[in-house]
């Protein structure tokens, strides 16, 4: 899928999708990037970004690599996800990268790495499985 | 911190506290227990409760173990969680109990367990590691 | 099966099993518990269990709860593991619990717990995905 | 610390370090590259490397990235680590990759790549934290 599909496919499927502020920017086969407009929707007292919002950033993201790569299947599922917060990100938009490092018939797992936008250190790190339906 | 007292402690700290539908029920040394009542805001298509949702009440609950432990330190941070998704939940609320495996002077180790209202099996189970900041 | 059947049949499958210093002690549905005799084989400088022995006896909980739950499959194989360190071990046998906090068709998720032998506070947690093969 | 100092100061520390089939092959700040060569020790039937032995490999590449970067502080300890086994590696040697994400002055955050050598797919991936001890 690419990334217009993917957005599409997420605004019909998701009623609230406008509201995350997620923007898939760039698909590819086992690759997508992400950005996610920060909002006050998202902040924490002190002007960060939520943990539960870089979560729920990097889920998306690994949800979008598998889409991009095996095709729409809305029932993938979250099998497990493991983040790391790293340092407290800026008042600033979020890049997420995710790279799957397999994509086999019934699981895929991904990594995750999430940037402030213009800044070279990451905010987080996440890895995850998904599971994939027999068709 | 008793229940009460983390619960006033969130609505202050929090905007938007009284949105998330939480509230700790029981809180003791070491140990805490919170509802989460699921309005359509967390809702996923099928009527479930979406993951980053249940991260959400996850992480909620072991910050509240923290705090009932060791005193209101508001800058106390979420090091890392790995969250399994082990059942789909039913349209229903979520109670969240979380155990502090470890309460060091720097690093808390915390389990959370997430059931249904109602039901035994688990819908989601994390573990997390806070670091506490010194005075 | 029984912790008997499971303690032959770790040892018909593993050429060095006698060599990890495990016992399968209990097993039933869903649960068992495993004894590891700690010689110098795993000790670390200080006197203290390393790490990676720690994580093969979670991971060989995991493996037996699983066998000791779907009976021998041998091909069941990890997923991923996620193990926290607690605290240093006593330089004594550890006892390790593990609870199958889910078993589906395919995967099963797993809660291992532990503990130095007469001692109340956890060593190490880990929880952990196993794949289970189509007959 | 150079890949030469670390292997000194291994072998040094531990015991049987020899056994371990591990060499640090390349270090530099926040980066290691290490090797195991896979003998009969740490083969599984089928002839594959067992998962405990990736582990203590993820291991060892995050403690000597900590060491290359901050010196030798043989004190430094994994808190936690959270492992992927991607796929049934090779009868091969390994080779391990180590990134540090974050390097604070008491937290470190790894990312470990594992590689059959001369294979690109992963056999195994993992993250990990470790607690650095105050001078």
């Amino acid at each position: 899928m690419t990334a217009e599909a993917l957005n599409a496919f997420m605004a019909a499927g998701f009623a609230k999708w406008d509201r995350t502020g997620i923007t898939i920017e760039e698909a590819a086969h086992r690759f997508v990037r992400l950005k996610m407009v920060t909002g006050d929707r998202s902040l924490r007292p002190g002007g960060t970004v939520s943990g539960p919002a870089m979560f729920m950033l990097a889920d998306t993201a690994l949800y979008a690599a598998v889409l991009a790569s095996v095709g729409p299947k809305a029932l993938a599922v979250t099998v497990n996800m493991s983040i790391n917060f790293l340092r407290k990100p800026e008042p600033r938009d979020l890049i997420a990268e995710c790279r799957l490092l397999k994509l086999g018939r019934r699981l895929a797992v991904g990594d995750v790495v999430i940037h402030s936008e213009g800044e070279d250190e990451p905010v987080a790190q996440a890895t995850g499985t998904y599971a994939i339906p027999a068709d």
